[in-house]
């Protein structure tokens, strides 16, 4: 039997004990569903950076940066944090470094585990079905917003709480993945009406970005499981 | 319109504001039930200490001390941490000095709030009643376990908030607080089967302490509402 926990927000991880645990890293919206998006149509690595200084450095270097700060594209970027920016036409075979307020930090957060693999509803079913091959311990980290807990992250960590601990090959013991999975349970009805509680929702609306927020809980719309291989992440 | 934010554990409090609200602090498994039930039986005054130094001191110059680490009686104590010890018999009229894992450290941490209040299913009543008398913004703190989120704190923080918001003289735009209702509402229909899920109802029930939970559990068993005044707890 494996166990499954989780960190409600990036201010709570240094309780836990990744080594030896795949870590899932978790930002519904957006930076893990762009971060599956980009690998779907085609992208061959993705650079997560926490700090806007390196990914100016890369900017230097040719990179094609992706960057955004509170919501908005950072002014020296590329592009900004929307999946519809990251086309097949865009992405196939590029390597892009990658910036966000939340969850490139929580990439960053995640040394001495096993496995660090990027998590969303997009590749859900995939990871799912990885992880119960890896037979390990799990660890889903929510970016959450600046450290605060969040609503978005926390459904998603209880949808695989759920489906993880439903195969009987997980257990757990942890008051987070519980309360996880209550709140994934209250969600799950009814994601969009369960949206209209989520901070971050109503972020997304004052900057006109909240067109994305259906996409970004879609199920299983592709199998690949972005995975940090030193410092960079590539798809499994 | 007073505003309402839920700090799930201690270990995200500082990302709050405490100045010029209500805080409320939470913990269930047992602190904030052992306390309003000193006062209920008569005790004058309780004075919250973090550290076990404290209290040695404090027992060293002749004061009643109640102390617990990780559940049980510390050595040098007069009692542990059950509310069962605090009959009117052992409490009235005095003062005690209390030291706990997690609910203490939590009462220290409230400093710039405009006040602090002890609150616990025991006192729920009469805590909105005050709470809507105070027309403040309120802030909840679940002590949680050593940092982390617990499923205990965190339902009764949803109980707290639906009432206040059912008011209509409150609402909030914080995740917490939105997760902490779903979790509420999970909880309440049966409040000792949701309980079986609590990592802090083991550690009870394994120390053959658990024979609390349903008082723990009890509304409006008191009407006494412990506030932090200078360095102690006195009853409202």
């Amino acid at each position: 039997m494996n166990t499954i926990e989780t960190a409600l927000s990036t201010a709570l991880f240094d309780q836990y004990t990744p080594d030896n645990k795949a870590v899932v890293v978790v930002d519904i919206l957006r930076a893990t569903s762009v971060i599956c998006t980009m690998f779907h149509n085609g992208a061959q690595r993705v650079i997560p950076v926490a700090s806007l200084d390196e990914a100016r450095h890369y900017k230097e270097q040719g990179y094609t940066v992706v960057a955004e700060r509170n919501g908005q594209k950072v002014d020296f970027a590329d592009f900004g944090n929307s999946p519809r920016y990251f086309t097949p036409e865009v992405v196939n075979g590029q390597t892009l470094v990658y910036s966000t307020t939340n969850g490139t930090q929580a990439i960053g957060l995640s040394g001495g585990a096993k496995q660090v693999l990027v998590g969303a509803f997009l590749n859900h079913g995939a990871l799912c079905k990885h992880l119960l091959a890896m037979q390990t311990d799990v660890l889903i980290l929510c970016a959450g917003w600046k450290g605060k807990f969040c609503l978005e992250d926390t459904m998603f960590a209880g949808s695989l709480a759920k489906t993880l601990m439903a195969s009987g090959q997980f257990s757990t013991t942890c008051d987070s993945t519980y309360g996880a999975i209550d709140i994934w349970n209250t969600a799950q009805p009814n994601i969009p009406a369960f949206l209209e509680h989520a901070a971050q929702r109503h972020r997304l609306k004052k900057l006109g970005l909240d067109d994305v927020i259906e996409y970004c809980c879609t199920f299983d719309l592709t199998n690949k499981i972005p995975a940090l291989a030193g410092n960079e992440l590539v798809a499994l």
